[in-house]
This record gives C-alpha cells, sequence and structure tokens, in this order.
C-alpha cells in the first residue's frame, strides 16, 4: 500500500518531541506532504511568535489548534484568576500564529480538594471569562474532554456530553467561539459518543478529531497511547461519525508513547502515521 | 475516635485475600462485629457450599453478593453459552449460600474485537438469558459499571446510566431480579451520577454500594485503591445520594490493593476499615 499525501491528516507536535525542536517538525511535516500542525505554547514561544508563523507560512502548515489553555482550578481567586489571564495570552498566541483554535485542558482537582462540583465550576466560570476576549479577537476555544481516569488530576470534564451541556450554557445556540474536540482515546468507551458527536455537529461546534488508540492493556495511564490500528478502537466508526456530523476539519496524530514511538525516528513516525491513517479514512 | 460496630458495613474477602482464606475471613469479620461479608465463587466452591453456607449461619454474616458471573462476550457461540451456563450455576450457588445478589461483571471486548457495540449487545443478551432462571431462584442479578478505563478487558457497562438504560430494556419498571451496584473507584468521576443513582432509587434497583478511593495519582490502574479517606472521592456526598434514593442495604469495602492493604494483617485492615467508615456515615 502506497498511501497518498492526505490533505486532512495533522501531527500534534508532542508525538515528535523527544526527537525534534518546533523548526524541525515544522520542516518535516512539510517535507512529508502534511498540511496540518497542532503546536504547543512553551515551543511557540521558545521560537518566537513571528518566527513560528513565518516558518508556518513558508511551508503552507495550517494549525488546527495552540495547546493549551488550563488548569483553571485552584483554591484561591488569584491562583484563578492568574490561570485565566495566561489562557487570554494564549488566545493572543493563538491568533498572532493563525491558529484555528485555543485548546483547553481544563485541569483536575485542586490540590488537596474533593469538591468535584466545585471544581467543575471553576472550569464553567473561568472559560466564561474568556469568552469576550475569544469573541473579540475571533478565535475559538476548543474544549477537550479527557478520559475519566484524568478526572482528579487533569481534567474534570470526562465525557463529550457534559463538554457539550458546558458550551450549550454559555454560548447556547451561537457556538461561534466555544467548541469541541473529541480524541478517540479519551472518548472510545463513551455509550454516548455517537449522539453527543451529531449534537456537536447540529450545533457546529465540531473543532477537531484526534486519531489515537488504546492498548487493551496500556502499560501506563498517559504514556502508552495506541497508533492508529494497534489498539481496540474502531476508528473509522468514530471518523465516520465525525463525517455524519458535518466535521471537516483535521485529523490529527497526538501519541503520547513514552517507550514506543517517542523513541524512534520522527521520520519513520510520520511514515507509518499517512500508512495507518489511509486504514481509517 | 473509637467507632462502634457498624450495622451497615461488609467486607468483601478480597480485601483480605492474601492473608485470610473464606473460612478465616468469615471468623474475622464475626470477630470485628462486622454483619456483611461478600465472598467469590472460587473461594466458596472451595470450601464447599454447604460448609460456607454453616459458617455464615454460625457467625450471623450476610451476603451482599456472591462474585460473580461473566465475562459474556466472546466471538463463538458455543463459549457465549459456556460463559451463561457458568452464570447460571452462579445463581444456584448465591441461593445455596443465602447471598442476596450475584454480582455481574460483564466482561470487555471479545479477543482481537474492535466491536465495542457487538459486544454490549452480546452482554444485554446474556443478561436476557439469565434472567427466567433469576426470577425463578428468586435471586437478583447486580449490574456493576466499572471504570471507562476497564472498558477494553473487563466490562464494557462503563456508566450507571448505561447499567439503568439495560435495566429498562430487560426489566422496565418491574425491577424484580436485575439491580445495579455503585462502586465509588469505579463511577466517581460521572458527571450524571447523582441523577442516576436517584433513577436506579426510583426503580427499586439498587443493590450495593461499594466504598473505596481514588489516589491522585494511581500507581496501577486496577490493583492500587485507596481506603476510604486515602484519595480525592468525596464519600459521604455519594453515601448521601444512596440514602436520599432509598438504598438501605450493605456498604461494601472492596480493596484491590497489591502493595498496600493485601499485605497488611488482616485485623488491622479491618479496623481501620471501621474508623474510616466512621468518617463516611
Amino acid at each position: 500500500m502506497k498511501p497518498t499525501n492526505p490533505a486532512r491528516l495533522a501531527l500534534n507536535t508532542v508525538t515528535v518531541k523527544e526527537r525534534w525542536n518546533l523548526r524541525q517538525a515544522i520542516e518535516g511535516c512539510a517535507r512529508h506532504g502534511l498540511r496540518g500542525l497542532a503546536v504547543w505554547r512553551e515551543d511557540v514561544n521558545a521560537l518566537g511568535l513571528a518566527e513560528t508563523k513565518k516558518l508556518l507560512d513558508e511551508h503552507r502548515l495550517a494549525v488546527p489548534a495552540l495547546i493549551r489553555g488550563g488548569p483553571f482550578p485552584a483554591i484561591d481567586a488569584a491562583a484563578r484568576k492568574a490561570a485565566i489571564d495566561d489562557a487570554l495570552r494564549g488566545i493572543d498566541e493563538a491568533v498572532a500564529i493563525g491558529a484555528q483554535s485555543l485548546l483547553l485542558v481544563v485541569g483536575g482537582l485542586p490540590a488537596g480538594s474533593r469538591d468535584l462540583a466545585g471544581a467543575r465550576a471553576m472550569v464553567r466560570d473561568a472559560i466564561a471569562a474568556m469568552l469576550p476576549h475569544a469573541r473579540a479577537a475571533g478565535m475559538k476555544l476548543a474544549l477537550e474532554p479527557l478520559h475519566p481516569m484524568f478526572c482528579a488530576d487533569k481534567s474534570v470534564i470526562t465525557s463529550l456530553e457534559q463538554a457539550n451541556d458546558l458550551c450549550d450554557e454559555l454560548e447556547g445556540d451561537s457556538s461561534a467561539n466555544l467548541g469541541v474536540v473529541i480524541d478517540a482515546y479519551q472518548t472510545w468507551w463513551d455509550p454516548m459518543l455517537e449522539r453527543e458527536i451529531l449534537r456537536a455537529g447540529r450545533h457546529g461546534r465540531l473543532l477537531g478529531l484526534h486519531l489515537d488508540d488504546w492498548h487493551l492493556a496500556p502499560a501506563h495511564m498517559s504514556l502508552d497511547r495506541g497508533m492508529m490500528g494497534d489498539g481496540v478502537i474502531n476508528l473509522p466508526v468514530i471518523r465516520g461519525w465525525m463525517d455524519e456530523a458535518g466535521f471537516t476539519g483535521f485529523h490529527e496524530v497526538e501519541l503520547f508513547s513514552a517507550n514506543t514511538w517517542w523513541k524512534r525516528d520522527p521520520d519513520e513516525v510520520i511514515e507509518i502515521c499517512k500508512q495507518r491513517y489511509a486504514t481509517v479514512c
């Protein structure tokens, strides 16, 4: 099988983070014919906003998402405000490099807290506080529900239904600046996934699809994500729901994989991404 | 703090499995004033059904659940029938020892399969096939939704909503022989947990509550469960929802804890259970 250069396949730089810096990732993606690259704020700020934008334009790469805003929950009000201020700077950085969205990973429980409902309220309040600036800047905020196993330490938003409910609450039917990203690894187990993808589609709030896989017995909760096809997720089914829901954006490969994919030559990794992607789409 | 002997606290033998056999667990629970003990079929069959019943009666211990029926999904029909037949024997064993329910842990994807919807249909069909015998035997089947991180290998039922939906489908409003068990570790993250506990209560299908805790950063997905109070779950809140929903059964401590609680003297473990339980109830 000789895969073509797929127009909708994007890489997330985390997939190649051990071997390539941002400049190398931009040049590498372009060399392999990819058209999308999701990037992280620390890398963008290290390279510089202007230089990042210049390189992305030179290599005709779109940025589906700048990562990230959050975490938002914190015990004291000053820390919550600092988190919001940092995310507002993230909006400006996303605008500066021409990203399509700022990804929000909302955060888990504050240190020492067992107040899950309270943490969820802090997340809602933080996003509400960001929306005016997102609207003024014309930037979309992309809410990513994480797997429930990350509820304590990474994201109190654990299902797409919950993310959709939050979008309804904060934007109602407008959905101009707040949307959702679906990550297969994070959401594949959800019995309501199809229903909630179609619901998000009806509101025009589908901002991304991450293609990765769940190993039958993961060696680590967060650092053993599988390459498409190496796990148990029926990716064509989820991709099909996204199609049906009207999603036309990038399909992004984001692999946190300390002992497997991070160890390999990024050129090989991207070639394998393209081959596997051809089996999904 | 000197805890009383709580009338509704039950132990699950798995909590002391490395040090005590079933006979020792029965005698130990009685010695510590507990009134409930959840037991496993392999232990019961090793000791003998009649001897198990005799010892339980002598020590006036109730059995909230015999564990377990399942896993049910399998590629070939003969294996699916064998799993149902085994679970039907589990019903008879539950009757023989006077257990209040047979716990169902429904199973993950069949080996090599990515068909999650198909596996869920197999679970539905297996439980439907068991219900006539459960009714004839007067035994309740207790469906336990597991954490979504176990979807691939242990349980394709991953939320209480899904379990409630399945109960509605198979028994409608009667709810005489199919119910649900809520385990804090498995369900604490669920934004719909309160709603679904109240829903289960309205149908009279709440059959158990497992009290355990989620460490902020679990060292292992399945073998690092926390003792009440050692993690981030607000157990009094969940226990309160159960009370509000009309649940009057046992509060069971089921710790899978290879490196902590399984290593300790079971007499100490039970004393600590009683102390911690006093902070929850």
